[in-house]
């Protein structure tokens, strides 16, 4: 195994924890530990041979970095792990672990696994961006500034009516980061994807052990279809366009003086005050959109596994998590220092009279602010 | 205005009709006539003035394309269509017509217009593949094939099976393009995204115009957040996606002699049977996957209204449309004529046993089949 | 054939003219003489038959939308117009052309011709913008200005510097314009791209059609390989970002007031000055870029032909034209009517003492202006 | 700092040394390095203080990944490394350390020097690739195939030809890799790029620090420029695509059974022989391909310095070049275990007369063999 050969530097240490080698074998080690359980849930292993197995998997430490790395060197990414596995189990648990599986099955299932506890760290995430957004809204929904279309000056706008229509988008992003835990589902499909080596217990072998896993069960298996991952990656992009919206609004409205956002010194000019924050919201988003172009243009997978697309997934899927995690921190600590300048707003609006903008803050700000908080109370 | 510049060859009747400058301006002159009708509903205008603007914007004949080019050329996008429909109309029609709206308010809205006719046809356009597909899964259900994994041989599979695993996420993307209505979003915000300009009224004249568009109305305007447009592009994609990877097997299939797809002859050699319209999918497939990244890989829009992405969505949104439209149709008809060689599907197989693929290809294929029944019964 | 399906709205008229069905038709006609003519200067044909059908391909009159739709229907691009150019020839004639050749090579070989002129045209119209930068970098390079790093205050620096800074790359793009003409390189392969049916003429006779073309004599066919054309795409997309960099500035000074970069009006706000011709290129520049991605993120061609990646070109190589021809005129005129406001220039830099970047602004914009010369020079 | 957060398991040992956080402040140190010596040249330090600071430059040993973090996590990536090569420094030496240089200057010239170190590898990679390539079609010029155009039977060819084909572009791109070097350019532009700091010595500091880097000197700064580094880039994912192509191939005619390559194992089939290597490399080449996107795709920066966009390339630089490294590494074992089945490719042409194709064989062998022995002299 090669050291580490570079560290993305955006990343959250939440997403470093479950995205790393160490929580990609965690995965692993839980879906071949569900697939023992449904096993002998239907009856085709005793209760003891699974618990055997279980306990293993529970159990087991290894060097999750080195044993990926073998597996793949291999040419069979499970392989070594499978082997570990079953070093010191009876054999008849050892004949039981993986049984009808294959290795794309335990991949993929740790994949959704991962990318479940990374859609709610999101979530979580933006909903302290909203609620930020939401207070510096109400703050400010008598605060004139100048709105700007093209750049150019468009009239005379709420302050708090421009903060809402950068929370609205999130709201959605909110309910559409859950509704994309619809797309987690279990992967068992044995070599060939009809999960023929499971015979007539299939369907129920693959409800248990998705039940077990906190997984949907689909009607069939998902080789070669990667529409489910490409889903859930649609929903986290897409929230990372939104970040990238109002962190690169709020470098702009920096840029133009009306805010600060954070002191990022610089080498060579002491006082300057990067909104640094934001401006890192916006390249992690940027590198964001870059992994996830790998799994929404990916070629199409070849029959009944990619010979290639599939295994740029293992990279892909990771980087998006880490980077959209990395985005929405820093949009929420951009927020957490965002200082209004109101006299420099006044001053840009130049005396034009306001008060119509005003009342159509009023409006706009009521209505996102009641949006956010039926996210709110769903939780 | 210069001549259409090129063809691309990648449409259908439809979407032509549809997605054209023809189309775009029948969009907009739909907004005209609903915004009027919506000022009239709430009292801000006499139902004979919103009668007029409705009249003139229903029979209103202009050169589209010309139309068009002349306000890109100003700069203004709407200013000589506006100057057309108020030519001819009473001082108070003319002056009702874009009352509180702003260009982008009737250039997305048609364009939602635009994309709810094409969202219907694309799933129209599944609904036939899938019951070419079912029909097929149904009929082969019995047939033994070698299936592949990295290209390499991996023993037997149902055909029906392998069908049905083609459909199951298509029938899935049925339900998407459905759901993806949720985004077709009335725009109406005026100048700077607040509707200020039209007052306390601002919530009642959206929801009118909304419902007289059969569009959803959203709690704010989305001048400046691009999340709606996006997320029907994103379900336009995923499915192409699906597309690209059942005619992409399709190919691949023929490659290996074991089904013929249609009779594309070769300028120089005149027996080849090449399986044109399943490459036809997959070059269109391509396209719009291509497309679809203009908006799914947007520099985020500055502020109150982009400087260049917006105005680069024109031109991708249409190219989206075409080209997954013309994808779905070359894939219905690579479905009507694909031929299943079975012999040859036999002969790869070598003699290996194959009853307990079969068994487990009913079980798939009765799954999916189940699935798709679903989704035609609810239409 | 279906009416133009779309107008992108982002083209020029030369790019119009060339970029067009009937441009490409052109392309190949003259791809189907040159062959006829090489086949003459190595004796497989004689003279007078070569002369038959060089007359015949420059005399004849199609409707090229409908030709290629026809086409491209049947499953073989090149059938239609091969029959229409054979029909009215003696038999010696007809069975002369396209002799050895396959639809690929004469597609191929006549977008290599297109985009000969596209390339120049492209070189003229950033010579033409250079030309505007130089000047207006001699008569700002004492004129101070605040620069901006992460769009925050970074002390002084000329503004002629800027616009220097703005230039260096475009010299550059106008060198490796010219440089990717190594690339238009004759197609010529037949059915399996070894050129088998031109026996031992076969290098003699891509020796001869390259001559007259005007077109590289590459060693080998490149049916499977596309880095030819990706390269030459690559070139394009490089200009355009950069002419995407410059006018983004222009949008962005402008944002500041420190600029004005023409008139564009708004529907709603009629004294609004909108940086429009900097806006559309910025549009443009993005829609180049997706078109570009479609070339440069293919899937590798499979085999001697590819299945969807090349059909997918015919789509994309003219839209990367179209649009970076857009981009770079638009440039060109927006700094054409670029106006600087030296006044809110020097109020942005509050006093601060600005010699030492006035004296660091010479030593750019003579470097710069040197390089520009040089190139101005070659032509 | 947090662990590492992810291992992309697409790398080699070289790329992993050099674009590692060690790789990047070894080249930042050199930077720093060279400009101090570069100070000394031109007399505004004198040789013994410059020797101090390339002293400590050279001895300096930091936790590398810890003091990146901390820099970026303060927004001001090289604050603690300049602060460490500051301490235990006399105060001469600690003031003229990153004397009138910015941070950008520093970080942008590491990631060239480590470019330099990366396209030297990619080059002696492709050469070897090349080599193999070579003799393989040297060995099989007289053996024959069935062509295959859009998957489909196209006639006999020697598979010498296809191998030679496969070469053709290599040949260009181990050139191209050799150009692209010409963008290995200092970057030293201060704070705003224009090196107003070092007055009238800038040219000349410029010069001297280029050539003690072996760098091109380029006329000015390049803060706001990604030209040169967009070139850098897209020669290596040009190299990549082609790679992915003949990787691809490779899997597509093991597919068909007429080559085997490598072993690959699977965890529920024993005795499949997935070519694993080149599926690698296909998987590696579309990871090189979406990172190379965050560069190619980006948002061109803002003014003189880009918020955002820039330090997405500091995550995309080393992604594609891991990777391509991966790519180039994978497809030569791959060549190294090219298994032919010259039974399999006979019995797929059932008997057609092929003397032709070797005949054609035979000279396209002959050319690619020259161009490839041209550039194997070069060295």
């Amino acid at each position: 195994m090669t050291e580490p050969t570079f560290d993305p530097g955006f990343s959250t240490a939440e997403m470093s924890r479950v995205f790393s080698p160490r929580g990609h074998v965690a995965g692993i080690l839980r879906f071949e530990a569900a697939l023992a359980g449904a096993l002998a849930d239907v009856g085709l292993i005793g209760p003891d041979v699974a618990g055997e197995v279980e306990a293993r998997c529970l159990a087991l430490e290894v060097d999750a970095p080195d044993i990926l790395a073998r597996g793949w060197a291999a040419g069979s990414p499970l392989l070594p792990l499978l082997e570990e596995i079953r070093a010191g189990l009876s054999p008849d648990a050892a004949s039981a672990v993986h049984r009808g599986a294959t290795s794309q099955d335990a991949i993929d299932t740790a994949l959704m696994l991962q990318a479940g506890v990374g859609l709610d760290a999101l979530r979580a995430g933006l909903m302290g961006c909203g609620a930020k957004l939401r207070d510096l809204a109400a703050a400010h929904v008598a605060t004139p500034t100048m709105a700007r279309t093209l750049l150019q000056p468009a009239g005379p706008m709420s302050l708090g009516a421009r903060l809402a229509l950068w929370l609205e988008p999130l709201v959605r992003h909110i309910d559409e980061l859950e509704e994309a835990r619809d797309n987690l589902a279990l992967q068992l499909g044995g070599l060939a994807g009809d999960a023929a080596a499971h015979g007539m217990e299939a369907a129920a072998i693959a409800t248990a052990t998705a039940a077990r896993l906190g997984l949907v069960a689909p009607p069939t298996s998902w080789h070669g279809d990667r529409s489910r991952s490409r889903a859930v990656v649609a929903a986290v992009a897409a929230t990372c366009s939104s970040v990238d919206k109002v962190a690169g609004d709020i470098v702009l409205l920096a840029g133009f003086g009306e805010v600060t956002a954070g002191s990022g010194r610089s080498s060579s000019m002491p006082d300057k005050r990067n909104p640094i924050d934001a401006v890192r919201a916006v390249a992690a988003a940027q590198v964001c959109a870059a992994g996830a172009a790998v799994v929404l243009g990916a070629r199409p997978p070849e029959l009944e596994r990619a010979a290639g697309g599939w295994q740029a997934e293992w990279l892909a899927f990771p980087l998006v998590f880490h980077t959209a995690g990395a985005a929405v921190e820093a949009l929420d600590r951009s927020l957490g220092v965002l200082e209004v300048d109101q006299e420099r707003m006044l001053e840009a609006l130049g005396g034009v009279d306001h008060a119509a903008a005003i009342v159509a803050g009023e409006r706009v700000v009521a209505a996102v602010t009641a949006a956010f908080s039926a996210v709110e109370e769903r939780g």
